[in-house]
């Protein structure tokens, strides 16, 4: 605490990222990195970018990867926002959006970066509790509110509400934005940007931190109406000219272009999860269906948080949640097969028999 | 204009650089960029890290990139932050340190970010008129202030303010923030850095993209009382866990760790600097004298602007500003000896004899 702070930052809750452990060997699966590199193409591409040009600065609209984006999904160039990773676009989207006289709705369980942007830009929430079963029940959320948000799958749930709940939702909520949040959608669902032709005021937001194996990289987007996008681009010209670099804006233009690379991966990831999903059932997991990268899961016979600690001495990093209503269950990250192999052995030397 | 929109971006004006030509072969002398491309040794270092990590997040509090700021400037590594590009580390700063009751005081002519930001976080301002000869002089900010902000160099002027005179106002402002944004200080001051150990709310602000010819992968750091620091921590924290990607971490910690390539380049853009601007007082122009890589002058038979416009249609771009007070300068960017004697050729054709 210091007299030199300006208020708020006495008052902020940060966010607290998985952890990026410096110990090599680990087998990561707590923070939903893709378990495959990128295309070989977004290296070349990266490849081609290294040089003397590194002196000038990037693009400050990131024309050619808003382009790539745009015809990947059938928009328009001033329908896309690119961003420094999702968390920033949804951090513009909160400030230039969101902060509303009437409270923002998301989910009471839900991606916990939510509540602390609202205390950052001081925007007036209501968390509305999931169903029993972890869903998304779109009629809670027809009451008076200043926007909605909420990721879809959702997270940490992995649970998928179905396209048409989503249109639902539009055609009665149409006087305050509706965020949706697709950070996971490529690996199950169906995406709400075909809707935005229709309804000026949805957003969908989306990343390469997934998907297209580049969490590393740091490059996110929104898709919406151009007057959505023009209160984001205004903020964005208000806050940092230049949010992605060189390197960011070429191996991002790459990804989204190799369509053929992007689907092999998903497929992957995908058949990996119903594998593992089936493993996990036979060790006596409860498993919320998932239609993301990672499974979120309730062990019977051991405590999760127990059962997290004796993965990570066994070398397996998952993601614990000390929170209401969760805090008996796992978020795993799909990985390769031979760290599922490892994840489920040493799952199979934990968990009691019987 | 939308009803969607947060209050706040209805008022917003935002910041709008340099242009970033996508024509090539133009002569770009308009945002400062360094005419020499970055150390051999960045590039390998990024080289390096091009493969499949790619996919995973970088470490979130960029400890190796911040250890090599650190060790450089004699500093502890609490006391020093990074951020997506300077721009970024001003915003959190305005947002988390410069946010108070009273007004925050800045030059008039300064960097035109500075009330941008006092737009976005409604940070209330009073610009502080600079010398008849650019100069800022510290008594005038010796009044009731809530923080002070200025560059130095100062921006777009190029003028150095001495050492000595920010540790007076050190000595006489202790209530508030004293933020030395120090973008251009490689090329010709003395860095306040080693003030900080003295003075608890002294923070200085830097960036690799001019001395350190690496505007492409943006990177700027605050280094200051770990008090100081930690309020920009938890603003980060609540806004975007990982602001910097895994190239631009390698990158920036290759550039300030080659000292040699660093001094090597700096030296060659301060000659070139001595060159230009005895050239162009020799061609008429009134120099301000500059300790950064560009400089500021004003031609003596033209007018500033058409002088920008004759310039362009010859393939040079230069920086004009149309604002009161520098609206008869021109801010050029140091170039590659080519680049100069191109400059100084056009100008010679452009500017009437006598």
């Amino acid at each position: 605490m210091s007299h030199y702070w300006s208020r708020i930052v006495h008052s902020l809750t940060p966010y607290v990222p998985g952890e990026q452990p410096k110990i090599a060997n680990l087998i990561k699966l707590n923070t939903n990195e893709n378990p495959y590199g990128p295309s070989p193409r977004v290296i070349e591409a990266m490849q081609a970018e290294l040089g003397d040009d590194l002196r000038l600065y990037p693009d400050p609209s990131s024309d050619r990867l808003r382009q790539a984006i745009a015809d990947y999904y059938g928009l328009e160039l001033n329908q896309v926002f690119v961003g420094n990773g999702s968390d920033e676009v949804l951090a513009h989207t909160f400030q230039g959006l969101l902060k509303q006289d009437k409270p923002l709705l998301f989910p009471d369980i839900s991606y916990s970066f939510y509540p602390v942007y609202c205390g950052l830009y001081e925007v007036e929430y209501q968390q509305v509790p999931l169903g029993d079963d972890f869903a998304i029940n779109i009629d809670d959320y027809l009451v008076e509110n200043g926007g909605i948000i909420f990721p879809n799958p959702n997270a940490p749930t992995g649970r998928l509400l179905e396209l048409g709940e989503i249109q639902k939702l539009l055609q009665k909520n149409t006087e305050s934005v509706v965020v949706v949040d697709e950070a996971y959608i490529d690996f199950g669902g169906e995406s709400a940007v075909g809707l935005i032709n229709q309804y000026p005021n949805l957003l969908v937001i989306q990343t390469v931190s997934k998907s297209r194996s580049l969490a590393g990289i740091r490059v996110g987007y929104a898709m919406g109406n151009p007057d959505l996008i023009e209160a984001l681009v205004r903020v964005k010209d208000s806050f940092n000219s230049y949010p992605l670099d060189r390197m960011a804006i070429v191996g991002a233009t790459a990804a989204i272009q190799d369509v053929d690379y992007f689907r092999k991966t998903c497929d992957r990831v995908i058949a990996s999860r119903e594998e593992v999903t089936a493993e996990l059932e036979r060790l006596g997991f409860d498993v919320i269906p998932s239609a993301a990268n990672f499974i979120f899961a309730a062990p019977s016979k051991i405590s999760a948080q127990d059962l997290a600690d004796e993965l990570r001495e066994r070398g397996i990093i998952v993601r614990y949640f000390n929170k209401p209503r969760i805090d008996q269950y796992l978020r795993i990250t799909i990985g390769t097969d031979d760290q599922n192999r490892a994840l489920i052995s040493a799952l199979q030397s934990i968990i009691p028999a019987g």
